[in-house]
């Protein structure tokens, strides 16, 4: 980190320390804006070379690709900000498809007028975030659009993974009594994003993202081998938005636990207070598991000895092939309907 | 094309026919614009499962990534299209790898308000492209937002290729008496964009962009083996800009030969009613080679053999290895310096 904090913008970089269009035509200030920003920050053997695309290793196995689009707003919250997620959640949806990170790609859209510190800033801490994981940047672009035609910056992470042997995590392997596991407290990615945006100062208090990459937290299943039958983070949408995917792929009943749900006491006071529920919130460093009842145990025991896994607890079970649906038992007992998020409780989130 | 073509938007997709935030969010209207819309444009089994990210084959030898954002204004414009732009463009950076397609991401940003039907075009621009390079769309994602935050639609296309045996296409291979070859016509892409943006009828007329998918015109090159020293496709900043950053990465000097540059009457005359130099409008479907002298002729027969390279010309050489810089040297015999783009002449033109 330290070469990365002290990564300095010369003046050549732009006139007036703010993004002009011209750091998007491939000229000059382009070439300016890569050379002595972005290079430095990810210096790497892939991406140096400056090609029209990066040249990589032959990968064995099968591999991965996955895509996300950034367009959190703010750019900073508390636990964050858009370039560290746009890093963990590509991390993450290799987490959920079993792959180790290889190579990611960034493709930043730039608001002509954004500070160019506020652009360090996201560049700093996507490369923190990389080099964490090890997956480094190895190819990238930059375009710039007139004022107002973007909100600061928009973001495209796409990382390919390295799918490990023996893993076959898919709704079709979904089958009725298998348990349903969250890997900790859920709804903080969601509230701190939106107590930061509007400001909602009581409300806030305590509300952090929790944004964390979970490639090493996925592998503590595969001593689970074939008794994980499917894995998913549960972002946009919530936990409630992949168990409805997942009721109508597998075509299962899903009833879920309702006191078993780890949410923590900020963010229970935050939803009441919001009239959410926090099943539609999106988490940014959770996994929802769905394993077989005889390895439940043994899954929790494995995540919750990781550091992002302690508070990992089975919140539900696949009750039905015949009947899908989901359902929540409430603290009483009674069985409701759990909807599917269909509006836009919450925009702009990742 | 045709199931393509048929493809329709049954209202569920949205309310008012009309991109709605909720598209963005992860929940029913996220699912419905996906299954409804996007699955049936790109249908392959790698997409098909809609997992968090696309399992693939292994594949062999040395890998290719590469990432473009496009923000072209306006979306469709004489010859292309921003989809059809996003796909050829990603094809180009693997052709100039020297690298055959082998699977594509695709990312949107959309903003609030976009007709579905706008958006349905750009799918089916994509789609067909997407078909017609045999790379398919593997993996995606979609994010909306609010109206006023963007200009109708950005788009972030992220591919793979497997760079074929053999090919060593760099700046450190470019050696003084190398020819310099551009692929075709110059300049017809960036004008085109301008003139449909500005209203710009009368010089407009004739002008249609070049957008094309280059990796079949490239692989011509590979029966010059090792005489090909460096491949770039010449898109933002234009032919000018390739070889600016061709001399200083090379610390090369290149003249180029203006009388030699094959330009069509209307970009000619556009040129001189904007005051533009052609050498800094960008193209979308050419490619600059540089080439062992001996092999020049060679390289350009079976370039002119390819049905996008019928106007391939030698247009300069590289001149030396200690004064690097880019010349040009007009009809009369008087050389004068080229300058590198600097400002923003051609705004969102990719």
């Amino acid at each position: 980190m330290s070469e990365l904090s002290g990564l300095t913008c010369p003046a050549p970089v732009t006139s007036g320390d703010r993004v002009l269009l011209a750091h998007g035509e491939g000229g000059r200030l382009t070439r300016r804006l890569i050379r002595e920003l972005l290079l430095p920050a990810f210096a790497n053997d892939y991406l140096r070379p400056l090609a029209d695309g990066a040249l990589l290793p032959a990968a064995g196995g099968r591999l991965v690709m996955t895509t996300d689009g950034s367009v959190v707003s703010p750019l900073f919250f508390p636990g964050g900000d858009i370039g560290k997620l746009a890093v963990h959640g590509a991390i993450n949806d290799l987490a959920s498809c079993g792959a180790d990170p290889l190579y990611l790609s960034l493709a930043f859209i730039l608001e002509e007028g954004l500070p160019i510190e506020t652009l360090r800033r996201v560049v700093v801490s996507i490369a923190a975030a990389s080099r964490a994981c090890g997956i480094p940047v190895v190819t990238g672009d930059t375009k710039v659009v007139p004022h107002g035609m973007a909100d600061g910056l928009y973001l495209t992470t796409t990382a390919i993974g390295s799918q490990r042997a023996g893993i076959d995590w898919s709704a079709r392997r979904v089958r009725p009594g298998d348990r349903v596991i969250v890997t900790g407290t859920l709804g903080e990615h969601g509230l701190a994003v939106l107590a930061a945006r509007e400001g909602f100062e009581l409300v806030g208090e305590g509300l952090v993202s929790d944004s964390a990459p979970l490639h090493e937290l996925a592998k503590c299943l595969d001593a689970c081998g074939e008794a994980v039958h499917f894995v998913r983070d549960p972002t946009r949408g919530g936990v409630a938005a992949v168990l409805h995917e997942l009721s109508e792929a597998a075509g299962v009943s899903i009833v879920v636990d309702e006191p078993a749900l780890p949410v923590t006491s900020a963010v229970h006071g935050a939803c009441e207070l919001l009239g959410l529920d926090v099943l539609h919130v999106a988490n940014e460093g959770k996994l929802v598991v769905v394993v077989d009842p005889d390895a439940a145990e043994a899954a929790l025991t494995r995540l919750r000895r990781h550091p992002l896994g302690r508070a990992a607890a089975a919140v539900g079970r696949i009750t039905s092939a015949s009947n899908p649906g989901v359902l929540i038992r409430g603290g009483l007992g009674a069985l409701r309907m759990l909807d599917e998020p269909n509006g836009a409780p919450l925009p702009r989130i990742c």
